[in-house]
């Protein structure tokens, strides 16, 4: 086939599911990937909702895992038939960028996009693409479809906030990273996980994860909530799931001196002061999620059924009712939304 | 006596030596120290140079050591006529923020004045002063008096960019700072330390305290003289030791992804933007530098003679003419300015 029907955004609300051209290997390193599950992602709402600058008719997705259909004649790794998963990121894991763990980085990166379809290019296949042993089974592709973004994300939330055992743990953001920014934390041994959420769903998935308390309270008045609930002091790590002005420095007043904040969402027109930083006397850490680092320990966690992240998809829909899985995310009656091509 | 004579600034380049009212003890917890040695620091310029709001005539002066002279009742750790030193800013030395190691954010933190004199009053004396076990010698008096603020605030902008051994770390600021940065680096193992810097005299100095590299280009020149010597990856550590927003940028994209920024000096001005910060992938930390936490550690290096960090000091004057040791500061005719009483 020539064309397919992939999801591409028009304007402001306006998701449409058309023709687009079916892709093909254009470089030696490309794999063509049959989409087994995708989704959408918080990032994907910016754009919806026109909180970004709009370059025209964009194609959407960046989330993805799914069966090899056809390899570039120089990859090495992966073979036609086997199940895998990549990072939003394409990185070749082999420059010093990669090699200090910071794939997202890759100085050959290009960030994926077309992955709401039922065929993805991914170039530099070697270095992002991470196979299964088995075909797993179709129960598990939801959480290992999280892998592929949400759950490496808040891994890294968690990491780059320095989570250690016995932590108290703050949680800004209650989409799908930040609960798995809990589930993550949980996993590294915190003792006390805070998720900063009003939705009773969130709150009790968050609680599903791992969550120890809820707080409802945002912005000052969450800060003072935080303070109160830690003696004055602070946490000593806080992972910023959000990426506005408010959550910032929700995150940073709620660390405690000598503490970590993490942020992982694109900042959008956050400007810190240089001062209230320095006073602040806390460590700060984040970008875009190097994922691939993660991911073959992620998938292992999954495949050997310790962690659940799927549980973070409360939508499923066939993939050509796209529009309505975004829909659903903006109006916040949907966590994250599952297609199915 | 009921007055002596101490340093009050009262405008722009106006260093006045004037008759000021005596320190006596206040709380039960004050230390009245006989200055052995003080001197002027870089942030003193800051106002000296009409950089800062002023809000009348303000006394000056916040490195110090000497001889304990008198005690508050509940004083336990010194006794009158021991070798003090002590930090920058106060602390109890047992609030949570001091426990984590963050003393210069102690919950009961005052930041010290007033030591261009010949006495000083010191608050929360037994958690802000470290006694020597002897009264040390005259020749090391520069050295002693470097860890309360210079050599300490140097030593944490390298803590803070985790300088490891093996690592390529970049010194951003010649100043006295910047310089026992440098010297810090080299204590911590660094292979390669490269010191951006213009001036002859400070050159030097840089070399001598272990800078194996010299760049003196500076803004978006320096960014791209330290991708060019680091091929094209940027340094493991680099220490922001100006506080500008040019040096905050430079030294932040002078960095790896995934290293790490340190900044020491107050920022003045500076503000950063969200998404640059994200996409350049560092760590970031810094503050008001906790003196008081390596205090115990530099002083041992000092008497020890393993360090001589009493090198920054190119220019010694009695202390009534202090005004022309800012003067020489600000001229960078020199490096920095002790005073003796």
């Amino acid at each position: 086939m020539t064309s397919m029907r992939g999801t591409v955004l028009y304007g402001p609300g306006d998701i449409r599911f058309e023709d687009l051209e079916t892709p093909k290997i254009i470089e030696p390193t490309d794999v063509i990937i049959q989409i087994s599950v995708t989704c959408v992602c918080g990032s994907d709402l910016w754009p919806y909702r026109g909180l970004e600058p709009f370059n025209g008719p964009t194609p959407m997705g960046h989330e993805y895992c799914g069966i090899v259909e056809d390899v570039g004649s120089a990859v090495q790794s992966v073979k036609p038939g086997q199940f895998v998963i990549g990072s939003f990121a394409t990185s070749d894991n082999v420059c010093p960028n990669c090699q200090y763990g910071y794939q997202s980085s890759c100085t050959h990166r290009e960030f994926i996009t077309r992955a709401q379809a039922p065929l993805l290019r991914v170039p530099l296949a070697d270095g992002t693409l991470v196979s299964t042993p088995d075909m797993p089974s179709d129960a598990l592709l939801p959480s290992l479809l999280a892998t592929s973004d949400v759950l490496g994300t808040g891994w890294f939330a968690a990491d780059a906030a320095n989570v250690k055992p016995g932590a108290t743990v703050v949680v800004v953001g209650d989409g799908a990273v930040g609960l798995l920014g809990v589930l993550s934390a949980k996993q590294m041994g915190a003792e006390r996980i805070i998720a900063m959420s009003r939705h009773d769903k969130r709150q009790q998935l968050a609680r599903e994860f791992g969550a120890t308390d809820i707080v409802s309270e945002r912005g000052d008045e969450g800060v003072a909530r935080i303070l109160e609930m830690t003696k004055g002091v602070g946490a000593d790590s806080v992972l910023e799931c959000v990426g506005t002005q408010q959550s910032m420095m929700q995150a940073i007043q709620s660390t405690r001196r000598g503490g970590y904040v993490s942020y992982v969402g694109v900042p959008h027109e956050v400007e810190l002061n240089g001062q209230e930083l320095f006073y602040a006397h806390v460590h700060l850490h984040g970008g875009p999620a190097p994922v691939r680092r993660y991911l073959p320990m992620l998938i292992d966690l999954v495949l050997d059924r310790k962690i659940d992240p799927g549980k973070v998809f409360d939508l499923t829909l066939p993939l050509e009712r796209v529009a309505e899985a975004y829909k659903a995310m903006d109006d916040r009656t949907a966590i994250k939304a599952l297609l199915r091509p």
